[in-house]
C-alpha cells in the first residue's frame, strides 16, 4: 500500500493474521517492545488470544471484518502461508502488508516456489508438474523411482504428499491428493535437514541466525540442534542462499529456509522449501540468542533496525506434542526452558509447546 | 489460605495487582509457560491491561471486585510492596496470595523490615524511631549527623526521604515527611550499591541471581552493572544473607535485596531495604540469563521447580527515564535490547522503558 519506509513508533497496533502458538509468540515479542497487538483468526478458542485484548473472531473471507480490522492496526502480519491471496490482496490495499503479497503467493504454491527458487540459480530437487494420471507417468518415467508425489498447495507437516516407489502405487497416489494440480519430486538422497532464519528488515538490512539440524518424527519436527553438525563452508552457503531469497523477494520480515544436506565427495545444499514467517526450527533463539526471531520479525516489520542474532549457547529445541506436554513443570531441569502454548485442548500430533535445552559454553 | 505444596497446571490463571511494567512483565512470562493472567488495577490506562484479555479496574478496597477477582483466578500475586493489609488479608483468605501477608507487612514497614533483619543478624544502618520531635532530637545525638530522616512506609525512588546535615534542618524535615512515624538512619559512607534477586519456590528450593551493582541518578535507578565490581567473597555473602531472608519470612516468590558495600579494611555488606516482588535491578535476567526474574517469580508461586539463573553474558541494564525512550528504536544498535513498557503518557521521571546492553562472552 506505501512505499514509506519510516519506523514506526512505540504504541503502535500491530495486526496478526492466525492465532495459534507462532501468532501468539509473535504478539508477546510485539508487547517487549512497547507495541499493541490485534489478532485476527476465525477460531474463538485461538490461544494467542489470551496475550492481547484486541482480537476479530470472523473467518478469512469476512471482508467487513477485514476492513475494521485494516482500519484499527498500523501494519499487517500473519503466522502462516496459506492466507487466501483474495484477503491479501484486500489488506494490502488498506494498510502495510509485511511480508507482502508476493511472498505468500509463491510460498503457497510448491511449484512457483520452486520455479522462482531455480531462476535464482538456488539448487532444488528436480520436479515435475503433475496435473494428469499421463503426467506422471511421463514425469516417473523422467525423474525415476522412487519419488515423491505432493500437492502443490497447502501442505504441511507431511501432509499431502505420498512416496512412491512402484509404479503400481502411482495411480492411488494420484487420486488420494488434492487439490490438484500436484507435483513429483525426485527423491533426494538426502543425509540430514538444516534451516535457516533469515530477517530482512524495512530498509534492507539482512541477518541470519545459526543453522539448525532439525530431526522429524512422525513427519513433524522433532528436535532442532544448534549448532547443526555441518561444515562451516556449507553453514555459511545457506546463510548465503537465504539472502538471496529475501532480496529477490523484496522481502520483510523473518523467512525459514529448510535446505537438505546432500551427500558427496564435498556435501551441497538443496532447497525443500520456504516458509515466509517464524519457523518452528527457530524456536531455539527464543532461549540463547540476544534477539529472538519473533522480536527479529517485529523489528522488520516496523522498519526498526534488526536485532544482533548472535547465540550465547549450544542447545537442543525439542517440540512437545500431544501427551508430551504432560512433562512440565515436574519432568524438566533447570537447564531446560519450557514454552507453552496455551492450548486447551490436548490431541495427538497437536504442537502443544518446546522446551529449549541448553548446553552452556558456546 | 491453603498449605497444597502441589504445583499448578499450565492453563491455571494468576491473577495479578498492580497493572505497571512489573504487573505487565510478569503477565509476560506467565504467558510463555502456558499460563494466563488477569490484571487488577484501578487506573484503567494501566500498561498491563495491554497483555491480556482478563483484567479488573476497581479500587483495591472494592471488596466486591477483589471477591469477584478472587474467585476468577488460581493464585495471587503483586507487582508492588504497597498493597493494602486489609486487601491482602481479604485475597489471602479466598486463594493463595505468594509472597504471602507477612513479607508485605513487613516490607511495608521500613522500622519492621530493620527490626525483622537484625533479628536475623543481618547488618543495617543504625535507626531510631522517630514519632516526635523529641525523638528526633534524641535520634541526631545518639546516631550524629548526617543522617537520613525517612517515612517508614510508603517511600520510593526517593521519594519520603530528606537528608538531614545540621540540627537546623530537623525541624522542617519532620514536619514535611508523612505519614508518620518516621525513621532516623544514620549516615552510611557506602562505597557503591549492589542488590541480589532471589527466589524461593513453594517446596523451599532457594536460587539467587547474580549481584548487581546499581547507579542512580536523581534518586531513580540508572544503571545496573553486571557483573558487579566487587570481591568475590563479597557477592557470595551477599547471596547467602538473601537466602537467609527468605527461608527466615517462609517467603515464596522472587525478592530484591539492597545492600550497601562499606569500605573498610575488608568491605562489608548492610542490606538497605528490601522489595517481595521482581525488581527494576533484575531487568537484566531477561536479556542474558538462562531464566528471567520474571519467569523464576512465576514458577516460584505456581510451586513449579526454579529455573537456573545463569548468565551467558555481561549487560548493562539502563533506565529510560521520561523522554530518553525517544532513542527507541533509531539510537539502539544491535547489541542493545531495549524494552518497552507500552505507557501512552511520557512524563518526567517516569519509567518508560529500559534497555540491557549486552557485552558478550562472559
Amino acid at each position: 500500500m506505501t512505499s514509506d519506509l519510516s519506523a514506526l513508533p512505540p504504541g503502535s497496533m500491530i495486526g496478526i493474521l492466525g492465532g495459534g502458538q507462532l501468532g501468539r509468540m509473535l504478539s508477546l515479542a510485539a508487547s517487549k517492545l512497547g507495541m499493541r497487538t490485534h489478532i485476527y483468526c476465525p477460531d474463538a478458542n485461538s490461544p494467542a488470544f489470551e496475550v492481547t485484548p484486541h482480537k476479530t473472531v470472523a473467518a478469512y473471507d469476512d471482508e467487513m471484518a477485514l476492513a475494521a480490522f485494516a482500519d484499527a492496526v498500523d501494519v499487517i502480519t500473519y503466522e502462516f502461508e496459506n492466507v487466501p491471496a483474495a484477503t491479501a490482496e484486500f489488506l494490502a490495499a488498506r494498510k502495510p502488508l509485511r511480508p507482502g503479497a508476493r511472498a505468500l503467493a509463491i510460498s503457497q504454491d510448491r511449484l512457483a516456489e520452486k520455479s522462482f527458487l531455480a531462476s535464482k540459480n538456488i539448487p532444488v530437487a528436480p520436479h515435475r508438474a503433475v496435473a494428469t494420471p499421463a503426467d506422471l507417468d511421463a514425469a516417473m518415467e523422467e525423474l525415476g523411482l522412487p519419488a515423491v508425489l505432493k500437492t502443490t498447495r497447502l501442505g504441511y507437516d507431511g501432509k499431502g504428499q505420498r512416496v512412491i516407489r512402484e509404479r503400481s502405487e502411482a495411480a492411488e497416489a494420484f487420486a488420494a491428493l488434492e487439490p490438484k494440480p500436484l507435483v513429483l519430486e525426485a527423491f533426494v538422497p538426502f543425509e540430514k535437514e538444516i534451516s535457516v532464519v533469515v530477517a530482512r528488515n524495512l530498509p534492507g538490512e539482512v541477518r541470519s541466525f545459526d543453522a539448525a539440524e532439525n530431526m522429524h518424527r512422525h513427519h513433524i519436527l522433532f528436535t532442532s540442534t544448534v549448532p547443526a553438525d555441518i561444515p562451516p563452508g556449507l553453514e555459511k552457503h545457506a546463510a548465503m542462499l537465504a539472502k538471496v531469497i529475501v532480496v529477490a523477494l523484496d522481502y520483510v520480515g523473518v523467512l525459514g529456509v529448510e535446505f537438505f544436506v546432500v551427500p558427496g565427495e564435498r556435501p551441497s545444499l538443496m532447497v525443500n522449501e520456504i516458509a515466509p514467517r517464524v519457523h518452528n526450527s527457530g524456536h531455539w533463539t527464543e532461549a540463547v540468542c540476544l534477539t529472538d526471531q519473533f522480536e527479529q520479525h517485529i523489528r522488520a516489520i516496523l522498519g526498526w533496525p534488526l536485532g544482533d542474532p548472535a547465540r550465547l549457547a549450544d542447545v537442543v529445541m525439542e517440540n512437545l506434542v500431544g501427551d508430551e506436554v504432560g512433562i512440565v513443570p515436574d519432568g524438566i531441569d533447570g537447564n531446560t526452558q519450557p514454552h507453552l502454548y496455551g492450548k486447551t485442548e490436548t490431541r495427538p500430533g497437536r504442537k502443544m509447546g518446546h522446551v529449549n535445552r541448553i548446553v552452556r559454553g558456546a
